[in-house]
């Protein structure tokens, strides 16, 4: 991750929170007053976001001393401190809420895809686990980064930086009269020569025009298992194959025997619960 | 819900997923044709939402036509839809993963505080049940809609609107030697005159000083029910009393037969999943 | 005042000022050379701004020294040293007009805060001076934060955060045709539990209707001495007491002396002259 | 005034404003409730910012109907109304107080300064009355429109777009061991030619090098009125001659009879108070 | 191009011209006379950025009317009539340097690139004359478009789009001990499956490696027309090849000839020369 | 320059080229791997830009170690090392094309004004060359910068801090049946007084009236050197002359031998090729 990239997305975040002031802490709290606190696990989880939190923090309280006990990415369990913070007390307090927000949300990530990740390797020691566009609006670059942390890996970033063809895509196509396969051709002539054409399909019948038109990785929407391997038969390697649709911790090690080279799960971003953290005074 | 205030978080998400253009469509899509779809529910739930998701298609989509075919905080449904819409298909299709983001989102935590509601209503016809400040960074304003769409009630926005007064507070006051007595009232001097003070305190005993230092709220927390009764006993109505901390569905109606006023609920916010919701082709 | 929300009408300022450049200084002054100036009063008054001056001089010589010989809040005479600054020139003349323009209105508006305060201190002990939303576009932060350097409070700081009824707000519902106690008992049962409703009356007769819908503090709009008195004795401390309207430094002792709880001043905010202050060589 | 430029002052008076809501009408005010205002004068003074005002409205009530009775730039008396709104009762009141803050400020200078003119035009029928760079900061392009309609001249925007060398400049360049006119005249040769360069004195004797050195502009710093005429003498219309230095609506006229071109007042932008201006129910 | 991105550089754009005003036109010309003015070509050229001219004059004239007589993506003769615009002429005016600005540099870089593509058709019917990020900053968005309008293809947008190993990055790992070739392949394990890999490199004997790395795309760094014949030999289709490094109007053609895939010109964006436009009354 | 001024040029040219990071370093290099890298200079010119460079280096690297060879405004040969660089490879990497593309278009400019200037000085040892509004959106404030580096001066900054009246001025003014030169009065009599007026003109026989209303400067607009020379003793001395329209490097040193006093260049900064300069590894 970049951090110069999440700054403007931590002060977002903090003047939402503080808006034009704390007025609980400025009523009660001497500015001078100092603190120690830690930041450590409620509940089991693979930690993500760590140094998101401490730049919160030290947004709010620069004159913060920060110990990190642990790095983005391990699995950890209750009560395992994470990091050690002092301070002024007061900035501290302001900053609080807002980076166990971060945190717990991009852990919660990172543990549910860790869980899928696990799961999936019980069914095929290669095969992808990536993430969606499915994330929540404006933290995209955070929650594609708890993904990696989880041991996933990460899809196009948005629409910018891949191509792929859904289904909406082609039945507008179809709709103008045109033929999909000499549109996609057509695109592929337009398309910067650094990036690949995925392309949905919800019929093993697609295929072969698919890879015609120089498709580089077919999305196989919504298949069953026994689709699945048969799609894998037809490419015979001459493309990427991607399942997605509907993958759950119950299936995802099925759909991984398949032979898929990736498994795309929209609820790694849209369904993660909190991982449970807390700071709290020793 | 205020409009105005939402167009930036709109228009950041746009920008997310949008960044120099949509490879895919403005490739293989004429920026004249033009398309008609549905959205539409695919799970049972509370919808919250359209009229932000109406606003990402119409940023996109200046001659856009849509009609609503139902209301935020209904419950509705899998297979309902939602609204159809119609206009240029390239701009269409750039808003689509936006605006189901949003709603999905929204939906989903309408969704569940509706069933914390529900089972709530069972052991109280009076109780709040209200969100918290773990909210997603940036989506504060929507989340907390998406609560009252649910049924819930907004506990204060932010640090500037409300004081609550939590355990780390009283700690460091303690740390300087202060009595906690005196600094409330101090404090008490200090806020301004239209608000009210929160304290939160994890024993039946702090609860005398509270009253006698004019708090208004008293926040429980983690308290058991017999806890619970015995507060609500001794407030004997001086104070509104919020139960926190660990709340579930299945402890909630137990909670709520208490006869605390407020229940908060962080889940409601950081843990809900998201809604299935679809944009389909006719 | 929380300094982290300072920042950008700080950088506001100096953009406003500064524009793509100082075409005086840079065509006078080479960059290196160094001066020491002194920031002191030229008439009596009450300092405000201090913190903000010395951000807007350090925001463009990030090399300032800075000698603070006073601090905000205390009443001083003409000719008083406020600080001493010393850095490179150029840099210092850049940032002296929009250091001097923030320290002189809120010193303004402090001073004239502090002499309210102290002519309605003669009528009563405890009465509170409050300020108002007629604040500068852009600056209300600041001028709240020099009506409590001057001796006052801060009503609500904007919309969010507090429920103040007006009287057009009570022309539409009657309008409208509803009942003003129901609506009022209605919008109680919507408001956070965080927040105090206030509303304004022109009539004693509101007075019971407002008590009995659980109003909590009631302004009295534009009232004379008399009927503050019987205000005061209608409502018995089962609400708070806002007199406003018009008050001026010689009404305002009379006013106190009603027993009001509280006295709000439009004019500390919207007609507060600059206090003079300079930035001389030595 | 150009009105492009001012919707960023507006957007960031209404977000300072309404935040994230407007508690008390959205809790009382059903959204598709009507309403018609008018927004009236109550005190004599010269009108200024009713498009600012009418900008406002519509900011947030799309649908505002908006009939302006009067324009910018004149003197009215007390009763007098200036517009007549309708629209959406609810959007209309979240707009009310930040469209009469500007309103109110801006007349308010507007007035000070025709009073100034009035005084300034019994001394001379030339003299330009012009403000300074003693604004509010973030609302210099307003308030210098304010002076502009209450007849007065606006000095130079900011640093940018005028050479204005002060006392400050010239010790430095003093301490520096230069010469104070061949630094003016180097300086000549670097700015561009479409600028002028004005030079402030505190003493006749600093004229003769200040012509020599080119200064187009001559500031006659706190001089008094024997002075002023002796300049005017000194100068013989080689360069203008501006008086500056605490100027009141006592003295102005006769500086203005010493035969200066120019009188610079601060206190036009300042120390001018608001007008009253409100906005009533029918 | 996605118009709804070029928004936030045409407000920059206003903004650095326009300030806090157009003292010319405001001072000369009345806010109501129109004007009818015609946007015509001096000098023959491609034309590229008719619409972010438009978008600019309609940003201060929302009454334009515009009549285009030509499209982007022409090649036309000098004294051709571009578009036909009248309305208020204050705002025309002022719109008018920032459109020109937009439009003469667009078009500058859209006739560089036609000239390039025109000589590399001479020596090959396929290859691809593309861009690179050598881009003005802030305005690569138009300006890869300005390209394509020439004919001309775009290469990754960013840093983020596409993987370019250069030979800095080949250097580091060099100096830190680790194998190239190993890195190559552990880096293409992280990155997202829709991209693909491009490595620059300086000699032929590079490329079994990069091969053997899975490398789509290889890059021949300055490499005379020999040397990219046995590129091209040596690669046998296995991966694209792009020809990179001081290609002019001259060498292009022979380099063309040599059947690499892509040739990359850095000077279609770094130094083509405006093109001459002009907005003249009839 | 105002370094203060061109952060924000900085960080919006970084977020174009680095959006959510950058796959290829952060794939590759371990961020903890430092690199010394030169900046050196691949062909002869004049160099301008390098504290731009630098910051852009140490916005990514803050512990970047720069040490300049040379300052900005020096002539100097290919080969010349310009500055040497150390810090964490992976964010100098990031930085290296953005601080390039500044560096090289601003050396551009500075190198093709410097050759004007040269040119000029042949004829004249007086004449100021003078740039334009025709700069590349944004960044306007860093052209002229490179301008002045090149031995050049700046003409106005933009549309707020100088007045020049164009063909289309007076042709709109003459269309709306008003007398010019009463026009011209009147707007003296409205723009700020350290303000000059600048006209153009394109015929001898519009001098007199120019004159006559008080014009400071008259631009020559597209006249030959015949005309110059007979504007130059028509005037007199009475205003500056300024050259404008298709001024090239063969035809300045005439231009510059007529007696104007400034002659304007649009291509100084619409079309100046880039000057080469190379990152590279030692």
């Amino acid at each position: 991750m970049n951090w110069y990239n999440i700054y403007p997305i931590i002060q977002m975040a903090i003047e939402e929170d503080l808006s034009w002031g704390d007025i609980t802490s400025e009523s009660l709290i001497d500015p001078n007053w100092t603190i120690e606190l830690i930041l450590y696990l409620k509940q089991d989880g693979v930690i993500a976001g760590l140094p998101v939190a401490e730049l919160v923090f030290r947004e709010l309280e620069p004159e913060l001393e920060w110990t990190a006990h642990q790095e983005d990415g391990q699995f950890l369990t209750a009560g395992t401190p994470l990091a050690s913070i002092s301070g002024r007390a007061q900035f501290i307090l302001k900053a609080e809420r807002v980076a166990l927000n971060f945190l717990q949300r991009l852990s919660g990530i990172a543990t549910l895809t860790s869980r899928f990740v696990t799961e999936a390797r019980k069914g095929s020691s290669t095969v992808r686990i990536v993430d969606t566009r499915k994330t929540t609006p404006g933290l995209r670059i955070l929650e594609k980064y708890a993904v990696r942390m989880g041991g996933g890996h990460n899809h196009r970033h948005n629409l910018s930086d891949g191509v792929l063809i859904k289904d909406n895509h082609l039945a507008i196509i179809a709709k103008a009269g045109k033929s999909v396969k000499e549109t996609l051709i057509s695109a592929k002539q337009k398309i910067p020569h650094v990036m690949k054409m995925e392309m949905e399909v919800d019929s093993i019948s697609q295929i072969p025009d698919a890879l015609e038109a120089g498709i580089d990785v077919i999305l196989l929407d919504n298949m069953n298992c026994e689709e699945m391997i048969q799609a894998v038969k037809e490419v015979q390697g001459r493309a990427l194959l991607e399942a997605s649709g509907g993958v759950t911790l119950k299936t995802i090690e099925n759909i991984a025997a398949t032979g898929v080279d990736i498994i795309s799960v929209g609820a790694l971003t849209h369904s993660a619960p909190a991982l449970d953290i807390s700071l709290d005074y020793q």
